[in-house]
């Protein structure tokens, strides 16, 4: 599955879409939607206008997720004649006004969970995030034992080293068992244009699972999915390296040792400065002090209902 | 005029906006918007629902931009009911609907520049964005010379410092030659809610351009304004410094050494890993080696119609 930040229920929908087409088209005259009595708002995301609420349905638990479409390129012409204009402000050059579509031209993709769990609800609801800093001796008093204990499963990311699974998936391999990697496309990416790409490298070595376990030991391997990782995407894909940003996470979302390429201009999401560590200037650390990732504190974001957060707010750290 | 990375055009918009109200409502005979012939787009961003085209009325050089209206909370209800569906996906509890909404609950937000300029069309149209790699060389060789030759005026910068100009705006200021700074909202910050907190930091030394120029004489100056500046904004707005992001932009806007407070939650422009760093990682950088900012290699994003870029381009550096 290569990487993805979404939780289950989100890649379920992907998957479903992908199987289900079948359906597409066909009208529902039993709604789950005109029968929805709103309890309360998840999440507002004004700039992307989506919007996250909570209800009932027939006494059912439900969650509807509402988002605008993008603006069709295709259907601009009509667009622009069809629709009704209000104008607001006019002053000099610039007037702006409110555009009434017609509704075929301005639809609103509508999902709904239903009958919803307590951990749907969970999932879309507005979590607080915090700014942890944790020094070596949190990771290795605090951080440490909670990933060993939680003992996050990455089967899925041997069986793609192994060739279990995805392997039709991958871009570029180099199989040295030490500074090699696998290359391939991050599930966020449907490949089809590269304003947005992102690939993930995942190295061969199982020992390795974060940022913190980086020395300069490890220089050779991360030199080497820099300068092959860049040749393979600007074979494949035309994209020199100058196009891309290439990072690492810290938190990872799973613990074991990769690199994210992706587009410069795509914002991506994980590229913040709180969450992600340029691939240059790890490399550059590690050639200054060696220990450079185990001795400093590095700062990171946790939701409020992350299990580490915690740990951390336990130990007076937060 | 603290931090603004909108350009004048958009800055005169909304100004406009906040003067001109009186003619909101005014029903529009001679629409710009009819009569207008699409030549190009300039730039779509699918996830934000906005397009910016670039076009004709009636022989005149012309700018669209339509964007979607987040959606409204208090015509949720309304929107619901009165909606028509189409079932697009059903799969076990989850199912996905086109909603063709009534358009007075849906509208899009149109803004006509007309005549435009060549100006105008440059602003809006995407320009192709390059990570530039600059070696301590680089900056000496390039960059500064660069920088240097513009001449940049930070006047304004200035005037804030003596109290010239938006001197109600101060939130806090430590009046410390070496060590001060005084604390302003930034501009893109409407100050109704601490979701969107931003804050800048100006030093009151005038010898500190950048990044670059730090070292470990400066740390009594970042140690004292992430104090002092966390210690202000808990004061005044109640948010910790766990819920801030606290960082340095290289390069920067404007060559005067400034630090930006903005709130963890908030996805400010300006926050990825390819221009912020935090000034945690600043300070530890330069307890560890005085020289780090001076003899490392510094990423940065450059527009494809900046002037710098071509320095670096004509050097063979890109």
């Amino acid at each position: 599955m290569a990487e993805s930040e979404n939780g289950a229920a989100a890649k379920r929908l992907k998957t479903d879409a992908a199987n289900d087409c079948g359906d597409a088209g066909e009208p529902s005259s039993d709604s789950l939607v005109s029968d929805f009595e709103i309890s309360r708002i998840l999440r507002d995301c004004a700039r992307e206008k989506i919007i996250f609420i909570h209800g009932k349905v027939k006494d059912q638990d439900a969650v509807v997720i509402l988002e605008k479409t993008p603006i069709r390129q295709d259907t601009l012409s009509e667009l622009l004649k069809s629709s009704q204009l209000k104008l607001q402000i006019k002053n000099d050059v610039y007037s702006t006004y409110q555009l009434h579509a017609p509704a075929h031209l301005n639809e609103i993709k509508t999902t709904v969970v239903c009958p919803a769990t307590e951990k749907h609800v969970k999932k879309y609801l507005h979590q607080e995030v915090f700014l942890v800093e944790e020094s070596g001796e949190d990771y290795r008093n605090l951080t440490l034992p909670y990933i060993s204990s939680q003992s996050f499963s990455v089967q899925w990311v041997h069986n793609i080293l192994e060739k279990k699974a995805e392997a039709d998936r991958i871009v570029f391999e180099d199989p040295d068992p030490d500074t090699g990697f696998v290359l391939l496309p991050d599930f966020k990416w449907d490949q089809k244009q590269v304003q947005d790409l992102y690939l993930i490298a995942i190295v061969h070595r199982r020992d390795v699972k974060s940022l913190r376990d980086l020395t300069s030991e490890h220089l050779p391997l991360l030199t080497n999915i820099r300068s092959k990782g860049e040749d393979a995407i600007q074979r494949q894909y035309s994209v020199p390296p100058s196009k891309l940003r290439v990072y690492l996470h810290y938190q990872p979302s799973y613990y074991h040792l990769h690199v994210h390429f992706t587009s410069v201009e795509y914002d991506a999401p994980g590229c913040r400065v709180e969450r992600a560590h340029l691939l240059s200037d790890v490399i550059q650390n590690l050639q200054a002090d060696s220990s450079y990732y185990h001795n400093r504190s590095l700062a990171f974001p946790m939701r409020a209902d992350d299990g580490l957060l915690l740990k951390f707010k336990e130990a007076g750290k937060v």
